[in-house]
This record gives C-alpha cells, sequence and structure tokens, in this order.
C-alpha cells in the first residue's frame, strides 16, 4: 500500500468566476493546509478558466511536476461545468454513467423535497472509466481519483463545503494510507500582532539571522504577522528540539506581541483567558458595528463567557443602553475619550459583568471633522481594577479601519488579562 | 502609444505562506477584477513559492501565455523574500539601488517616527536596470515595471493594501493609455440569493438554452448565486442591446430571487430601499453574533438608516433589553418562533424605529437538543404592518450557520420591503 514516495502537490482551481475576480480562491488554501498537515507539501497552485484547451494545460504542467494532483471546479451541472470532460480526455478515459452514483444522486434530490432530479444533474453521475468515486455526502457531485502512470489525480467540486468533506473524509485517508512516511514535515506558527513585519523581523535578527534550519517565514496580514518555522524529522516523531528551541528565543524577542501559536485565534485565546480567570464580558461598538462581538462568538462555546453586545449607533442608543451623559457626547463628542470611558463602564454596569469593553471611531468614508479625521478610534476596557483607554489613528477604507479597530479591541482585552500586575496566573 | 494589442493577461502569486494554506490569495481576484474593467482577460493565474527556480519557471510559463504579467509577493525586507532577484536574473537585468527610491524609503521611516530606517529596507530600494519604478504610497516596496520584447512585466507588493494603490493610482492608468481600443468586454452581472445554483439554472433554461452570446457564467457562492453574461462590443460603447434583452429575460423568470447587479450588496440594496421608504431600523441578533449589524454597517452612509442593535446572547439580556417574557424563554425555549416574535417587536418598540429585525438560533456545535438540532433558526421582523417570522434549518458549522442566518435575515428585510401590498413604490 505505501505506493507513494512523493512529497510534493499540485493544485489545479477551475472556474471562470476565478478569473474574472468575481470570487476569490479560498479552495487552494484549505486544500493546501491539509496537504501539509500529512507532510505534503504544495508546489504549485494554478488557475485556469473553465476552457478545455486551458484546463488540459493545467493538468499537463501538473503532472509534470507532481504525483499528487488535487483538482477542483467546474463538477456542476450547469453548461460552463466542463473539468470531467477535459481532464478524462486527457488522460484518455471515456465518461460513462456510474449507475451506483446515479441512484444515489437521485435519492439526494428525493430527500430534499424534490420531486424528481432535474435532468442537468445527470451528468454528475457520469465518472471517467476506471476512475475511483468518491460519494459527496453534502451535495450530488461526486469526487473522482484518476490513477494514471503512478499520477493520483482528485477531481473534487469546487463548492467549499464539499469539497472539504470529500478532502477530510476520502481524500487524506486515502492519501495517507498510500504514503511512505521514511521523513514527516513539522511545523509551527507563532501569531503576533499589534507589529508590523519589518520590525518584528529586526526584533528577531538575534534569534533568526544565521539559522538555516527550521526554515523561517514571515507571514503578514491586516492583523498581525505569523512566524512559520519549518523542518523536517525522520520517523514519525512529534516534536522538534530545533523548533522548541528557536519557539523560546522568540518568545523572550517578543513576547508582547505573541498571543498565540498555530490554529489559535485571537478570539480563542481571550476566550479561554476569560474562563480561566472565572470573568464575563459584555461590549457596546459604534463604528465597529457587531464586527467585535461576531468574531467573540465565532469560538465555540463562546455563551459561557459573553453576555452581551449593544451596537449604539445613534447617539441616542449610547444614552438609553450605556447611560453616557449627552452633555459628554455633546460637548466633547461621541468619538471621544470620555465617551469611550462611559461606554465601557456603563455596559459593564448595565450587565453585571466583569469585564466591559468599548470602541467608538469614525470608520469613514464621511464622518471626519477637522480636529477627528476618518481612521480616529477609542478603545476602552473597565473592569474591577478600573477604566483604560487607548486611542488609535488607523488607515485604509471603511471595512479596513473596522477590521483593524476589532482586532485592536480583541488585543486589548488579551493584554489586559494578561497584565500580572491585575489578574494573577 | 497605443502599443499593446493583446487582450490578455496571467497573474502570478509569489509567497511560502499561499502555499502552506495559511493565507488565501485575495490579490489574484482583485487584480483580476481591476484588469477586466480595462477589457483585459486573465487567462491564468500561478502561484509560487519563494524559491527562485519556482519563480522562474512561473514567469516563463506566463510570459509564454500573455504579454501583460502581474505579479505580486516577494518584495518585502525579510530574508524569503527574493522575487526581484529571481525576476531580474530571468531577465538578465542586475539590481541597483536606485537613489530617489533610496531617499522615499528612509523619509518613509522617519514620518512613521523612525529614528533610522531599518538595514533589511535598504533592498527594497534596488530595482532591476531599466524598471520602470512606481512610488508605493503605501509602504516602502516600489511598483516595478520590466518591458522586455514586448512584453510588459509588473511587480508588486504583497501587501493587500499597497498592492491595491498601485493597482490603481499606477497598473491601471499605465495600461490603459497603451491599450489598443478596438474592443470593449461589457459585463453584467446578475445577483441572487434564496436559490441553488442547479434549481436556478433550470428556471433559467428558457432564456439561456440556446444562447451563444453574451456568454453566460454561473458564479455561486455560500450566500447565492450570481449569473453574469459578457460579450464584446466594438468601439467604445458602455450598452450591448444583447445583454439588456437577456437580463430582461432573466428578471421575468428569477424577479423573486434577484437582489441586485454588478457591485451591488444585500446590504447596500437593503440601505437604499429604506432610505427611499424613509424608514430606521434596529436589530436584535443571537445566534449570529453581531454579523448582521457588521453587514449593514458595511455599507457607507448607514448611520442614516440603522439606529442600533443588541446581541442578546443571555436569556437575561433578552429579557432586560428586549422585555422579552422569562415564561415564553422558560417554556417555548431562547431559540423558538414566539421568542423571535418578542425580539423583534421588543427592539422595534424600545428603539422607536419603524423597523425591528431578530434572529435568534443554535450555531453549534453544542446547544442542540431532541427537538431542535444544530441550524435551526429563527428570524422575524416587525413593522407597522406586524411581525412575521420565518424558520429555517442550516446545515454546516458553526461560522457557516452564522453566515447563512445573516444573509437569510437581510433577505427577509429586502423582501418586506419589495412587497407591493405593504410598502408602494
Amino acid at each position: 500500500m505505501k505506493d507513494l514516495t512523493t512529497d510534493s502537490a499540485v493544485i489545479i482551481t477551475i472556474g471562470n468566476e476565478l478569473l474574472s475576480g468575481k470570487t476569490v480562491d479560498t479552495n487552494a488554501a484549505f486544500i493546501a493546509r491539509r496537504l501539509a498537515e500529512i507532510g505534503i507539501k504544495t508546489r504549485r497552485t494554478i488557475t485556469v478558466g473553465d476552457e478545455k484547451r486551458e484546463i488540459q494545460w493545467g493538468v499537463r504542467e501538473a503532472c509534470s511536476a507532481a504525483k499528487i494532483i488535487v483538482c477542483t471546479g467546474g463538477l456542476g451541472p450547469t453548461r460552463d461545468d466542463i473539468s470531467k470532460h477535459a481532464v478524462a480526455e486527457y488522460f484518455g478515459k471515456p465518461l460513462r454513467v456510474d449507475r451506483d452514483q446515479l441512484r444515489i444522486v437521485e435519492q439526494k434530490f428525493r430527500s430534499l423535497g424534490y420531486k424528481e432530479m432535474p435532468k442537468s444533474n445527470i451528468s454528475q453521475a457520469e465518472v471517467p472509466e476506471g476512475a475511483v468515486v468518491f460519494s459527496n455526502s453534502k451535495g450530488t457531485a461526486p469526487g473522482l481519483l484518476i490513477i494514471d502512470k503512478g499520477t493520483y489525480f482528485f477531481m473534487l467540486p469546487g463548492v467549499p463545503v464539499e469539497m472539504k468533506a470529500l478532502m477530510k473524509e476520502d481524500v487524506i485517508p486515502y492519501l495517507k494510507k498510500r504514503l511512505d512516511s521514511g521523513e514527516t514535515v513539522l511545523s509551527r506558527t507563532i501569531r503576533t500582532t499589534g507589529i508590523g513585519e519589518s520590525k518584528l523581523a529586526e526584533l528577531l535578527d538575534p534569534a533568526l539571522s544565521t539559522l538555516k534550519d527550521p526554515e523561517v517565514a514571515f507571514l503578514p496580514d491586516l492583523f498581525g504577522v505569523d512566524v512559520r518555522l519549518t523542518t523536517k524529522v525522520k520517523s514519525k516523531s512529534k516534536l522538534s528540539p530545533k523548533i522548541e528551541k528557536i519557539e523560546k528565543e522568540i518568545l523572550k524577542l517578543a513576547s508582547e506581541y505573541v498571543f498565540g501559536f498555530d490554529d489559535d485565534t485571537l478570539e480563542s485565546v481571550i476566550g479561554s483567558l476569560l474562563i480561566k480567570h472565572n470573568l464575563t464580558i459584555s461590549i457596546a461598538e459604534s463604528c465597529t458595528g457587531g464586527l467585535v462581538g461576531n468574531r467573540i462568538t465565532d469560538s465555540p462555546g463562546s455563551s459561557a463567557y459573553f453576555e452581551r453586545g449593544v451596537i449604539t449607533y445613534s447617539n441616542n442608543s449610547k444614552v438609553e443602553l450605556l447611560g453616557v451623559d449627552p452633555d459628554v457626547i455633546e460637548n466633547k463628542g461621541a468619538v471621544s475619550e470620555e465617551t469611550a470611558i462611559q461606554m465601557a463602564e456603563g455596559i459593564k454596569i448595565r450587565s453585571r459583568c466583569e469585564m466591559g469593553l468599548s470602541i467608538t471611531g469614525i470608520a469613514g468614508p464621511s464622518g471626519a471633522t477637522t480636529t477627528k479625521p476618518v481612521g480616529l478610534v477609542y478603545i476602552a476596557i473597565s473592569d474591577g481594577f478600573g477604566t483604560s483607554v487607548k486611542k488609535l489613528q488607523l488607515r485604509g477604507d471603511r471595512e479596513r479601519i473596522k477590521k483593524q479597530a476589532a482586532q485592536a479591541a480583541l488585543n486589548l482585552i488579551r493584554i489586559r488579562l494578561n497584565d500580572k500586575n491585575l489578574y494573577r496566573n
């Protein structure tokens, strides 16, 4: 069974919507992540449109670069879905209706309450001769595997939830069984926020400048910079002393910016801290419009510590729901240190939580004054030790300002809960 | 100046973080969209890692497929940023420090409050011999253009905000000037929600089955299905009778599912409807945790119609902030038709808005009971004509259920405001 010695793959994503720019390709990242977890490195990703010539170019290039190819998209029932035909033709395998698959697809439509299956879906039961068929638990287009001269060519639907289920339930288990496991890739991601890429690189230079192994990559985005360490180990070891040593050095140099590791999110880290200290939190948002609440509640189980939120967009709602003094709004402004403080204290008192967080700012494009530019944001946090407030001047468009403000607000909770003078471990 | 007759491009995105799956590549979609707006069709997208051999393979394949290449990533100051070296070497152009660029980069660091520039940033002033340099208004790595045997090879930083600014301010204006404008691509996107891809395809079959021009593409995602019509027209016409005809037929066949066109979002459409009818809205969210408020407030100017939101995660907050009857929660449950109705009516009355919306449901993975599975969601809307409630049974993980519930809630507002028996045009 251990017949696959390769550790690299090529991903092909197919769809005019990807090349037109209407749709961001999230499938490639998901597939790459899952493959990496079993030690398969993605060498390239290729995106082509729903055109036979282009698809076949992609298949040819992929097959010449790797033995494992995962391809998504173009398996739907509509007229522009031609991936299966193009790939089957490339490998010289005619398409045949698979009776089992046809029954499964018909059954799915009945269970969805349809009297009969739309005729266009019959094509979804066609499979290339000799292909392995993986039934799709979330939809009607099955996953397919063509094995040809040592190349493993997987075809999956482009709908993310269907592709994800097939990757998890079929593709990954299938590959795992066949992989020759002489070496394993280990990786560790150290997640930071509140510092830019070049500043972080300088800060970490003493630890990284002469380093060859583990490999280091800086992965910046709007929310922070991830530092990823990668190394190869023999056998099935799950630990690498090399990675552990560098991780410790990085923590020493940049501890205040590190919020977590690997799959940690800022919201999951805050959730763990609140649970650890047995605290509940409520929030009062203005310019972020609910985004902070949305992020906090993305964590499963957040109802254990998140009591309520208010989105006080109007001045009136700040007065009614939080008890902000109308004179303060009148004299200092809705976007001011004073209002932010009253909002945080107001939500804490009214919700009877141990911690209250507030955000008020100008997300733009309108709303700026001569003294208060777009991107001016105040965040305040109130707890049993008092109330502190932070002023930010953010840049970018409306969505970017909302996202950065929410990130900074969540980070303020983390910093507060990690303050050893206030909260003991 | 009109020396470019090509209308196709290849996009190259470079970065180990893209191939590891840690980062979703949003740059390719943005670049493709901007190019499409000036009639340049993206033929392929290629993603490779920060390795010279791979980058040079990508450059070679791109140059053999198109005359316009836009490449992003790997221009940062850290040690894994090698794109400039790899590309310059491919084209046989040595790198030289550009004095003007060095001054600009140093000046940027001073204006950010640094005493001196981190040394690693000097490399950002190096440019391939003969390249056109586009100064980066949002960061320190300039955009570069290498012109070689009729190929226009643009290199942009991978940080989205920097790439976007350079595309808008430099690359697009530059290409526009040089394009031979014999033909223009016109496209129209008809946006639907509340119907699946295959059902929509069947519904539209009478209009589309024999259609050759315009070209039709179905672009499904979690939120709905876009139908995109594309055609080429001579000269600089901005209208196509062919597209207008098909658009009308599609509207006849599927009007109830169509919420907008092109860049319309469901939240922008709702905003326009609320302004048109001179109404204000407040919302009460439970399982969506602030996501509906976040989406409504993504629209600039939403403060004109969005008064407030409450995220009533605890039962207590439903009682205190919305006046929900504790006996109803006790007997019918927090996730019930009755609670949803009281939440919608409560937020409408307390905020003194004309319209109140509520969402309560089980986002999972925990919280389900024998009679109430994960994905059960009630949404209610209350206005001067009464209160209506809708039950949904959604599938997927926590984030997916939150997103679908928010989409359905926003769509309910749209349907209500489009009800000709209630709101006159």
